[in-house]
């Protein structure tokens, strides 16, 4: 999912694709992989950096994790606790979520969390995907989605667990749940979180062909509530932001809840059956491989 | 609720507002409501009018409870057995539901139910909320609400219930579920009305910021039918009436109950559950505050 | 059902209204309904040709049972046995279904199926609509209507149970579910799947008004997915189909069923419980007398 964004405008391949490039030394072959994680793991530079303003109750989260901000198992731990902070803190009441890097906002899942690990390790990235759509899904805090670039499969349900979208207007960003076009196949949470926003049918369009959307698409479909010129996204954020919080917190709260239970408790209650279900597709010998050939088509794609 | 179209439009503002005049002279202090009750019961004008054409089976229906319709109990009980002797008729086939006040279709829940009462009260006074949202929306009779005026929270549910909308097309009325603006929060069954007239992600940003809309955007989110000058409503109304009643009657509420039976079976299940809920939430003192705070920002505007 | 479209153009009239002739010449009389219920079953011309190209792994099933590929219990027992044939080779990818008859592709439910017919017959008929919405609506293939022409009641059901809808774009053409035109109601399955194609609200004004709609409107409202002129329905269908095929078969099978499979277990699990609500409605005297009206009426515009 990790690289979608790349195959459909050239212009941002350069970007987008330096992850593979960085795959190619060292991070593809399995046996590497234990040793780059435990890098990861002891690295002083954070993946996400958090600005707080006492004044108006709102932090910004940027995401910097280069080169795409791909959701790793690290990334994805860093995410939640930075999120339970913020929670756990009664002056924050709001959250922009944005990115640090050029052109993308999040790419999504880490394809390299699911090609050549085991079960076990799968299952704990599942749990931590998991995990950051239940956080934010219900999150107390109002949350704003400033997506300024691509924000394809994990990149988007992210952005959809949000309050409120406002989208970068550059026709080369994409948005869309495109797990179909890798072979794999958002679960059913990814699904219920994008019908809850675009509908039954318009989802069932998107998720069959693995469809991704430009700005003004998302726009019109309801993907994305706002698009506005790249250089507003930010300010735009704030000023939405200003208006959620202009609402009593606890008359927000309990309408969110309201909205939302229903989906939050269906996962919640079939929690570790979807590991299980994740576990046993993505390590089957026919997807591993349709990864691979995935994989050694965007390297190609590169050089 | 009851004075939220106020906000929005000056020019309304004195019909709406005079409400408040009233509570001024004797209906805040909690020791005189009962005696107000008492006088209300005993009113020899009925706050609703109903006009019945055995001719083509229609009756319309007008309220008349100055200054803005407001949805206090004694409304809501003459309003519920109007209906149900309608519904009772078999000559009647349908139902036109219209204001006779100038500006206002209903203002909604009249606040004054729910500031400064005790919890007895309230839930006698919610019950009836509930009872004229089941009657409405399980109605056999067609139901078309010809919305000449601002119709905000209790009123904009009012409208949902019934078969067909049409709005008069004056760019100063709103109409919307603008509970959150005044710290309160619709419940379930409005919740679910508004979303199966709008959707899932269109309801769930009208409620959490409790936005309210003039008729051009109701019309384009699918919150009414139709948009007609002024003096047209009640024309439109009778002639898509005639439509309507030209579907065979049993084949048309057969389909009417199977679209919302489970919405209405569910409040008929959590009934008292859904009452205790409002009354330990309206009886709260941090409501209670807000809603002063409110009736005080009122009064101000007025003054 | 079967002679809606008639109503709205006068100039498809002639085609559709045969049907009521071939009734004229034998079929309204309940006393001869066996015996031409015989001769069908021994029919040696079919009523659905199949053509399967095994270079693209596509069938295109070609529905002509003239006037009007009304779904006659024989008509949908050898469309049942095409799909499931087709269903169980696996080198079948993909089924177009269209209509080999001119302005129509299928004018919904035999009425002759339910009037004046026993109960058992009326329980085997309806067993038999079920069979087709449930093998259609659950298929593993890639399923394309290319509508060429009206397409109204059970008509329309067969189209939405289709992953994509291409109709001619004629202005003369209708698509829609109509039941309630004729007294008579749509099940909650026709329900559920026109809800999940185009929403609550647009369907329960559909359904309760029984409309039809020309192509400009089904596509506006989502109940069509393209409108092309009418020689550009086929080649439509082919380009479209190969979109979908360049998905993978798995990723896209699981996907359709995490969309579908909760409105498919509600119908399994209500089969028999449905067909005894049928029987009981349809051989209703009331309703057997407005059948008689419409088919009356019906002849009467013919002469």
């Amino acid at each position: 999912m990790a690289f979608r964004a790349a195959l459909r405008n050239t212009s941002a391949l350069s970007g987008l694709l330096s992850q593979v490039s960085s795959c190619n030394h060292g991070r593809v072959c399995a046996s590497s992989v234990f040793v780059v994680a435990q890098q990861r793991n002891n690295s002083t530079s954070p993946k996400i950096t958090v600005d707080f303003d006492q004044s108006t109750g709102v932090a910004v989260m940027r995401m910097k994790s280069p080169p795409v901000n791909s959701l790793s198992l690290d990334f994805l731990t860093e995410f939640c606790i930075s999120v339970e902070k913020l929670e756990m803190d009664k002056s924050c009441r709001g959250l922009i979520i944005t990115s640090s890097l050029p052109k993308v906002f999040s790419a999504g899942l880490d394809i390299m969390e699911m090609y050549g690990r085991s079960p076990e390790r799968c299952g704990e990235f599942w749990k931590a995907v998991q995990e950051m759509w239940l956080k934010l899904y219900s999150s107390n805090m109002v949350t704003i989605a400033a997506i300024n670039g691509s924000s394809p499969a994990g990149g988007c349900l992210m952005s959809l667990t949000c309050d409120y979208r406002i989208m970068a207007d550059n026709p080369r960003y994409t948005i869309g749940l495109n797990e179909t076009q890798l072979g794999i196949v958002a679960p059913f949470w990814f699904k219920d979180t994008m019908a809850n926003t675009v509908g039954h049918r318009t989802t069932e369009l998107a998720l069959a062909l693995g469809l991704l959307y430009n700005p003004n698409e998302a726009l019109t479909m309801g993907l994305v509530d706002q698009i506005v010129p790249e250089d507003k996204v930010m300010t735009t954020a704030e000023q939405a932001m200003a208006k959620w919080l202009a609402i009593p917190d606890h008359a927000r709260q309990i309408t969110k809840s309201m909205m939302r239970k229903q989906t939050i408790d269906k996962l919640t209650a079939k929690r570790e059956a979807d590991i299980q279900n994740f576990v046993g597709f993505i390590t089957k010998d026919s997807i591993q491989k349709s990864l691979r050939v995935y994989l050694e088509m965007l390297k190609k794609r590169k050089a």
